[in-house]
């Protein structure tokens, strides 16, 4: 059975980490940054070594070309991004980008003729200290010349980073390629959660990439005299919020597992230890896979809110924030994947993935999936993220066999 | 029976509040400000007109002295004060010092001898827009030189205070009374709640001034990203901060009425919609009138504290910010203002006050009692604070009687 070369992918590995990489052991390689740069210079040079056809697009991302002998043949690409967050981990983006690539001049090696062009990509700003999701969104075409002006970065810093890499904003909106001339997209990630670890289990295979839904709830009562009020008379805006942060948790455990909820924030007025507050203000977040059931979570949260607010007396206003639809992927897709664990004899599991990633600009508009392989107590952008090398070696072996599973 | 004059008293009441009134009918009369120092001046011109003693002490507070036959004779005091907090109420302090005023005046024109001097007493800076309780601690000798640099208002705002009305740190000093020649104080002031109101009683006894204490209670979790961390697996500092909020109210109901507890402040970090919060710091503040169940419900407390955090996976860490002693009042003095009110047929009933007042000040020295009339809806340091004539003519009267009770 074809395997990896496990030594080269994790030499790799570390040669990733020295570019950026911090007395901590970490990373700090933010998109388009010094650092970033020299990854990308360092990536290219593989990709030169190795043979490939490399190409950059007009949003910054690096491709590696396996082309087909059928010139007509769509395009699977697979991959991840070499960028970190400020003060990230060594595996976050690299281990997807290093084990396509590995896997990619595996089958090279060995002469294997593809029915499809394979493409390893390095995308530009996943992590979004510009943009995010900057160059899967831009190939995607869903990018837009409004969110490049005001990017969640800042523009200032969009704008040194374009300069330092010489693109811009016409190139970034021209690097969309045709959703007809693409097969699919493939990503392996570490899971920056416990699930694989705690049961065990070599490889998650996602189904879905959770929708992602923000509002401000207002919980508003009566500023009132600490101590004068009964306990009894009081309108007290934070006993609202406090009712409705515990609910909403049981009731999602409950009711709407595996998705979840958070607060984030609060904010009080009038704020004062003597005075029973008038406004809660909280910052509510939430996540699920599934398009239908995500509905429902929102109707039963909102419920509960309101629910909580006539129970202490208090009004309710909704502010809804952010709403990003969930990103399912392509059940035959998911198989390949299964079938290419249980080629290795590798455990795996279905599950959702509750962060943002690349394969979720490509759902939008191709076939896509993504897999985990486990992360150490689950720690994610941090210096202390970890996966160990034979996790390493599995999601690059999985990838190897999830594009042969594609060629069958 | 004896009885004040009304008409005068409820004109005085109209009077006072022109000065420093507010469009919207409350009262604007901070401490030591221009329109405090015109109600004074007003105060002094009515002491004279009515022939008593006039003298202001070193803290500026104002005094009209009723002397008794007997030169060795102690002195009772009956007053509040004439200061308001910003935009605050008519009744709120101005009752107090009128409805002392009258009583006295009534008696002094009735030709009542006493065995005790009386002394209607206008207290500084009740409300705490410069120190609080300044005049009434002056008296008692509990404020320091300490506080006087570093006042609650802030030390600009009291030298300007001292400066208008030509008094300075040491004349403040020097306002210290010797309780020996204290038989005690009187205050009669709005209750500033609803119990009163909402069981159709019309003399609210005060058996003691609540203590107050103070602390920030910090509950610690793990940051962790909003999505990828299982609802089971977060250690979310906001859930043992809404947990401690609920569980404390409910607790303090069902042990430790009529105490009460208020959460009136929360941070929150990091504080982001995505981010499982690492830590929720809040303002606790709690209330009761008697000093052995007040430590029992710090320590109860503080043990729902400790279990919402044990609950949820945190730490908690306590910073005791204040601790002010309950004021429990003289129970003779108490059941002289109750035999006041039966002479006067009027319903009345024991309460504690939620509320720090000057008696607190003065019973820390001497002998003191203090007793509310009604509040419509309990509205305070509002411009819709409101007493009907009726009720500011009881507690009037009631003054005058109590005066008579202590005399026999």
């Amino acid at each position: 059975m074809q395997t990896i070369n496990q030594k080269r992918f994790l030499h790799w590995m570390d040669e990733q980490a020295k570019i950026g990489g911090t007395d901590a052991g970490g990373l700090n390689r933010p998109a388009l940054s010094e650092a970033d740069l020299a990854a990308r210079d360092w990536f290219h040079h593989l990709i030169d070594e190795h043979g490939f056809a490399y190409h950059m697009d007009g949003a910054g991302s690096q491709f590696a070309r396996l082309p087909s002998q059928n010139p007509d043949a769509k395009t699977l690409l697979i991959g991840s991004h070499l960028d970190s967050v400020p003060d990230g981990g060594r595996f976050d983006g690299a281990l997807g980008v290093l084990a396509a690539f590995e896997a990619a001049v595996t089958l090279k090696e060995a002469g294997v003729q593809l029915p499809f062009h394979l493409e390893v990509v390095n995308f530009t700003d996943e992590e979004g200290t510009l943009a995010g999701l900057l160059g899967s969104r831009a190939l995607a075409g869903t990018l837009s010349r409004e969110e490049l002006q005001h990017p969640r970065g800042g523009r200032a810093r969009l704008e040194a980073g374009m300069a330092r890499l010489g693109i811009d904003d016409n190139s970034i909106l021209d690097a969309r390629r045709n959703p007809d001339d693409l097969l699919g997209y493939i990503e392996v990630h570490i899971e920056q959660g416990t699930r694989l670890e705690s049961s065990k289990t070599a490889i998650g295979v996602v189904t879905s990439i959770v929708g992602i839904r923000s509002c401000w709830l207002t919980f508003t009562g009566e500023a009132a005299h600490a101590g004068t009020i009964s306990m009894q008379g009081r309108k007290d805006a934070f006993q609202g919020a406090a009712l409705f942060a515990r609910q909403a948790r049981q009731h999602v455990i409950d009711n709407f597992s595996p998705g979840v909820v958070n607060v984030g924030q609060v904010e009080m007025a009038p704020g004062a230890f003597n005075i029973v507050p008038q406004t809660a203000r909280i910052a509510v977040e939430f996540r699920h896979g599934d398009a239908d059931i995500f509905d429902d979570m929102e109707a039963a949260l909102l419920e509960i809110a309101q629910e909580s607010a006539d129970a202490c007396n208090l009004t309710l206003t909704i502010k809804k924030v952010d709403a990003i639809p969930p990103a399912p992927m392509t059940p035959a897709f998911v198989q390949a994947v299964e079938d290419a664990a249980d080629t290795l004899d590798l455990s795996h599991t279905r599950l959702l993935s509750f962060a943002g990633h690349d394969a979720q600009s490509l759902a939008a508009v191709t076939n896509s999936v993504m897999y985990f392989v486990p992360s150490q107590d689950g720690i994610s952008h941090n210096p202390h993220e970890y996966t160990a090398p034979q996790d390493c070696i599995n999601g690059a072996n999985v990838m190897l066999h999830s594009v042969r599973q594609m060629a069958e």
